[in-house]
């Protein structure tokens, strides 16, 4: 019998009892059997490492819900929420999942799959629109709560919450498909996205997770995450921005002001800013300071600084984007059967291990791979190279799962 | 009256009492007024960093004998015994130094000015003569030896001694110069170049004592080297390359073979080998064994990992040769005297501070000083930017000269 399937595009960073409750909800409103995980790896959204490695956030959810996570390449990952939705969405599609479901802080109940239909239907106009104000000094959040204003009026129009706002863009760029997945917005419990307090109750935000954990308080955390993600945080290095300061800084000092330029999205002549402020900053934080004005958010800057750190060409990127592919970190039995079923009907290669044949393809992520371990005094756990799926056969127990499929 | 003058072309590596002994005899063989040292900056001929920085080993040197320290650009210091020599003789005979004081291993006496000037004669047969032979599968020592050995009969060719060999390579250079140098060679007493064992007279190789320094074995080497010296390398950080190996390696996992590729002297393939041995290397010294082939020296494979670290490109050794400059790192009373003497008559710009006219013609100095500060863990002292001269006044105490001329 065909196993039917869900999909979630997330962070895990780190996994928490929010996402246990994501991924419960997933199941019960989407009745499917199995539940598909695209998450980013090493890179997040936001540009800055993940706290702890890919691995160790798709074991996790493998323990906690998910059935199989499959790696969101960082040409998607690592980019604002309408890139990193269109690759979401597309990894999901490729592998014929039927729903995806997303959370969302909007108290409002709106109907995305109405809003991504009208979205495109009118996205020429909108494109239009833009291009005529898009030099009147405000934001582009601004720029676009006016153009949604005029037309789109039937949106809610919370910018202010990156959870609407991702769920507007899977419903943009899934309504591009001819068939597409069926949408189930799940309303986020406890804390808001930049939440930094802990909640007594189970839920905390990722954020205030992290907050906690860097200042090496486990304690207060302890009930908001689950065992595997309490171990991990409590046995392994963690990963910040700050550890990457010396490399991105000797990056910086190392390169002219051409050969940075060629960077991914480095532009506007910032890099005369950047190699400045490298001189006087004495911490990632510090640099980012100096390095910030009104024209760019502290995301974007965050965004740019990963580029730079691992020397992301435009390039690099577009061939990404060119050539995607479904990079397999983990499944549970389910998830392995349903990846059994999909493998001939899979319109993007199914990646279980680096080769010579895929090394290339992947080039992007490896290198993200490699540079995150460089991070100072870290356990050096190579990332890509030699590496398999996670296989969770039963509850608690897994192991590594080598030749698949 | 006229300050009459004597050069050294030095490294001090640390400064010891061998060098003490160098200065002595240059004074008393030359009876020059000033003695000149053109010494490396922060990284080596033999492509290393220095084990404390330009201005210990400048401060030192003044304290101890020299009156003038000028630092040899990056571009002629890490290089191969001829570069090394063109550029120290450039910078002295811009200044009108009367004579160059060497050391050498040579047992014989050996006439280096009629060799230079012999040299210069055959220049072109001795060309011809390598064109033939290069491709023979011999080093390059091996090739020159069999060259000597032909054309060049009464030289004495012992190719194992690196003084040799510099004393050899200034006699060349000096001899293109319409009004030469005298060359007082000197005998070097105690260790020989390589040596590795500490004496127990007062002369040790520079070699010795950083082994034993780097061991935190302060005691057996402190009859050895002045007090200066011995102040720096107890209280100061000390650099060595495993201290800029996770930058290296950084550098050479960020970017594509094409990248590395414009690299200064990057060229057989061979960044190939470097990205492979890369991937597998624990520690700097692991990296070498695993690049080390017949075909490269240890050394030379040393420098080639300085232009990786440093990310030096060809262009900029050959501004740097065109647009050569005196840069001063300081000078006791006698010393500062003859720069005023000469300041309108030298030939090449005289640099006491980094500022917007000059930072271009210096920028490869300026990196190195930055990347070598990068080192982790290590007081971060800046190296260029806001530094003047060392001006020493009297015999132990010097302040910062800061209006210098």
């Amino acid at each position: 019998m065909r196993l039917t399937s869900c999909g979630v595009i997330v962070e895990y960073n780190p996994f928490h009892n929010g996402h246990i409750y994501h991924l419960k909800e997933a199941r019960k409103k989407s009745e499917a059997d199995v539940l598909v995980a695209v998450m980013s790896g090493n890179f997040l959204q936001r540009g800055e490492p993940a706290i702890i490695d890919k691995w160790q956030r798709a074991e996790t959810a493998l323990h906690n819900g998910a059935d199989l996570v499959i790696e969101l390449p960082f040409a998607y990952a690592v980019q604002s929420a309408d890139y990193f939705a269109k690759g979401g969405v597309k990894l999901l599609h490729s592998l014929n999942v039927e729903s995806l479901c997303f959370g969302t802080d909007l108290t409002q109940s709106m109907d995305y799959e109405l809003f991504g239909q009208t979205y495109v239907e009118k996205e020429k106009l909108i494109n239009q629109r833009y291009q005529e104000i898009k030099n009147n000094g405000q934001s582009y959040p601004q720029q676009m709560t006016q153009i949604y204003r005029e037309l789109l009026q039937q949106v809610p129009l919370d910018f202010s919450s990156p959870n609407h706002i991702l769920g507007m863009a899977y419903a943009k760029e899934n309504a591009r498909y001819a068939n597409p997945m069926s949408l189930i917005p799940i309303t986020r419990q406890g804390s808001g996205y930049h939440d930094e307090t802990i909640k007594s109750q189970e839920f905390s935000s990722a954020t205030a997770i992290r907050q906690r954990v860097l200042e090496k308080d486990m304690t207060s955390i302890s009930h908001t995450v689950p065992s595997e993600t309490r171990d991990f945080l409590e046995n392994t290095d963690l990963h910040s921005w700050e550890d990457y300061w010396p490399l991105l800084k000797y990056h910086l000092l190392n390169h002219s002001f051409e050969e940075l330029s060629d960077t991914y999205q480095l532009s506007e002549g910032i890099e005369y800013r950047l190699k400045e402020s490298v001189k006087k900053a004495a911490s990632f934080s510090d640099f980012m300071s100096l390095v910030k004005t009104k024209r760019y958010t502290w995301t974007r800057l965050q965004r740019l600084a990963t580029y730079l750190l691992l020397n992301v060409r435009e390039k690099e990127i577009h061939d990404a984007w060119q050539n995607s592919y479904l990079r397999v970190l983990g499944f549970t039995e389910k998830g392995r059967q349903f990846l059994n079923q999909e493998k001939n009907h899979a319109t993007l290669p199914i990646v279980t291990k680096i080769d010579q044949k895929n090394e290339k393809q992947l080039s992007l992520d490896i290198r993200a791979g490699q540079i995150y371990q460089l991070a100072q005094q870290h356990q050096h756990k190579e990332q890509d190279y030699y590496r398999s799926p996670i296989y969770l056969k039963g509850e608690t127990s897994y192991e590594s799962y080598t030749s698949y499929p």
